[in-house]
């Protein structure tokens, strides 16, 4: 069994790495929208030329970046939605609402402060995790059967 | 035709008043959560027994929320997603991805101030508006082709 | 807003009665299966003629009500499962698990010392009532956001 | 032709390894729950934490099950489901609903003692065996349309 | 609870009337193909002008037929395809096709002589009738629970 | 049995009227994008605002159109497209292909010198008719049987 | 660009081979239902044990083949249906039903004596051969676009 | 992360060879209609023998065409519409709405002076590129998060 995790959410800490780093030699295929926040920001204008208005600098940028997230969500088994300390955090919740509504298996990473705020997105959850490791200790457990010692 | 609109998203200001009064005389029927904000926490433990946790109190609300919610965004031609001033909001973000994964008309209401924060969910709708009234009139035009005098 | 709602599973208690009375005045259309026990055993080969064999009695029998279950829960707004004190009840299960792939909104009414027994099914709810009361009290709040007093 | 077959059900007798050590030299490639009773007892709280009250311990090893589960039925070809002599095995029963409902090729292992309470699921069910070796036979024949000498 | 039943297959015999007329007074909504044989088969040229070639002039009225019979499959609760004694009927055993890959609730009605022949057709068939009388009392115990006295 | 129609493509003759003054009698109900042309071009706009862009001003038009397009043809059993003498009728051309998505039954009306540059469109079409009274006798002729005389 | 290819169809004659034998050095993967006769008409006797009755004998061994046709179809991106000389072969206008309800690519190979009675079944076919070489000829362009010289 | 790609739309252009060549290093699988236009419009009779009517000419070889063209839309991740200077460009139209209707990332290449024309099939689309080079940049930084230097 190979498992396709696609890893939402939260882009400034390295959360995504703790998580690949704790599945190591699991078949797991990883993915992740484009984490480089300036270039997720811009990528609209600078492949398809400038706006003069901000809403629409913003909009051909989701847009594009929507080919690679959408697809990605589709073809995922897990998709596992980190919220952090900071930001709107929208867009995270967002993957979470197509997500439930495509059937995925859906995991939120999540600090205890979040509990009530989050409560719709938990309500769809197959899983909400404290921290990187419970997530991998949760793909492990999935693929393998393993619990952690 | 008759159009079948979900009013998600905020629930402290008279927004979803405001749509409907805009309304009068089409051939709308509207839906929405339920918006007694106690009622909306508690339904969980008020039905079904307390819980010593919080994080199950709140679940189990969320999960009784989620059959009325949940249906309505599946049964709605549109579904509009109003952003207000406060609170983190995840649950609007999240219908709204629910709603875009469902192929539904996604309509958003929002302040200039939230628009980078919500480029992403914007990317997915079909429209973007700013007040109540916009709203109104872009039912009225879809369903008599009628324009704003 | 119209539910429709089906009651599947124990057909040896009045407990559809009062669930049914308990939502006097709501607006829901309520569904079961055939619930008279021989005819529901003996249909197939009442209506199509007698099988020497008891597995193709059955058969038939099943195949039928299948005609008016599958088409209920594919209609159904809500799946109510009742779980009662007797029998193996694995088409209430089964029923559970139909509706959940087709991600209808579940609601299992159980006795606690079935609970362990139930975790996986109950997992693929959202709600698991204790007695039809509760049940109609859902059923309440998802219609009119109105809590018991 | 590769077929994926997903053997849910009982898992306190080794009826896995005797259908997968007839399929021997068949292209099948088969999945299946965690059968470690214990590890999939106490998953939920081995990773992400004790609860106290059981009924939520058990409602989040099972949601991680359903991680496992529900995807290795979405992903099959063939689900086979075992009902052994003991035990309520509802999750056996929904998984043979939830295969059904997603239109899966059902095959169900059961004793004769069976029939009569299992005859909505086998109503659903493409065939109904009484041995490991049957099962196997089923799948060499689907691969290759030989019979058994 | 109405039923939507499509009454599918052989044109030249009144069992059409006999399946109507055997569920007077139940909630039941027929319908069928265009039964004047004469029209079915010209109604494209009759409308869109002739054609020298036959196998177009046939083209173009199955296709307009089709607009009726597929929208009329893709509605109905249950599928009733009826075989006779004549013709090839392979529109028929397509429509019974059709109608299983969408899970309709399919019953067939055939003379024992076509068992054999019709053993593919009857495997995706929740009842196999021998005469107009059993279908309709198939459908009056779906919709009532009642049996033949 | 009702049809729900869609009329999709030009806009500058009166060709829907005449499908529906031949349709007089039928239970037909009948749909169409805004036929304005100054509204549907400007509705954007007119409604949210005016925009420096021509491409924004269009896109932001087409949007609000296309929550009325593509709710009627997924609620359409038939989308009739008409190809005039006229424009690029992209629109047009893409309709149909929705709808073919869809599965809808797709009608398509169009003068002979447009047939080898419709041919991919006409391909998925169940009727190619030369002027709105054929299509009102399809649509007659599906709904009663009757051919025109 | 692989394409699936499920043979169906008649099972007397060799033009299974010539078509594969046509496609030699194309990038397709064909599959088949088990075409000994003898085996597909006892599979389900054989594995699961004899029955007095022959409407369940069929019937077992119509479900078994049933794992395999249904499976294959679902997998295929052209389903080709042979119709030859003899038999009533309702199993085959069963799979070309079945496959136009899924959206298959259907190609229908028949001899012209059939083609009035096939007319509806050709309706919902995208092409409609004389000879096996004539369906080698369409796959060899649809993965090449190489016309025979 | 491996994209499937469908190029659509205009074949007297080398627009595809400029893609395809900006995208080298890419894990892209393009795919494309037979761009042959003389073999395009002839495969049908060519392959299935001649035609008197121009008509079926044109559609036994459009529906030839379709075998491919559908399937590789239903296959592709990404949906690359090229509109050019000639040409009605209807059946490039109706693969964008086919391809929308599907839920596919759609990309538009298009000259400025057919925006106004395309506006509806913008509307549906998540970029719109004026050159090759910047669909090639989009399908880079799609699968890289490269922006172009």
């Amino acid at each position: 069994m190979t498992l396709a995790v696609y890893l939402s959410g939260e882009i400034h800490t390295a959360w995504r790495d703790d998580v690949i780093a704790g599945c190591t030699g699991l078949d797991v295929v990883f993915s992740a929208p484009v984490t480089d926040h300036a270039a997720s920001d811009d990528c609209g204008v600078a492949i398809l030329g400038p706006e003069p208005e901000k809403f629409w600098h913003d909009r051909k940028g989701a847009q594009i970046n929507a080919i690679r997230t959408r697809r990605e969500i589709e073809r995922a088994d897990v998709v596992e939605v980190r919220f952090g300390d900071k930001y709107k955090q929208w867009n995270a919740a967002f993957d979470a609402g197509y997500a439930a509504a495509l059937g995925k298996a859906l995991v939120i990473l999540q600090p205890p402060e979040h509990d009530h705020a989050l409560k719709e997105v938990d309500a769809a959850a197959l899983a909400v995790a404290r921290d990187p490791a419970q997530v991998a200790d949760i793909l492990r457990y999935v693929l393998t059967g393993a619990l952690p010692s």
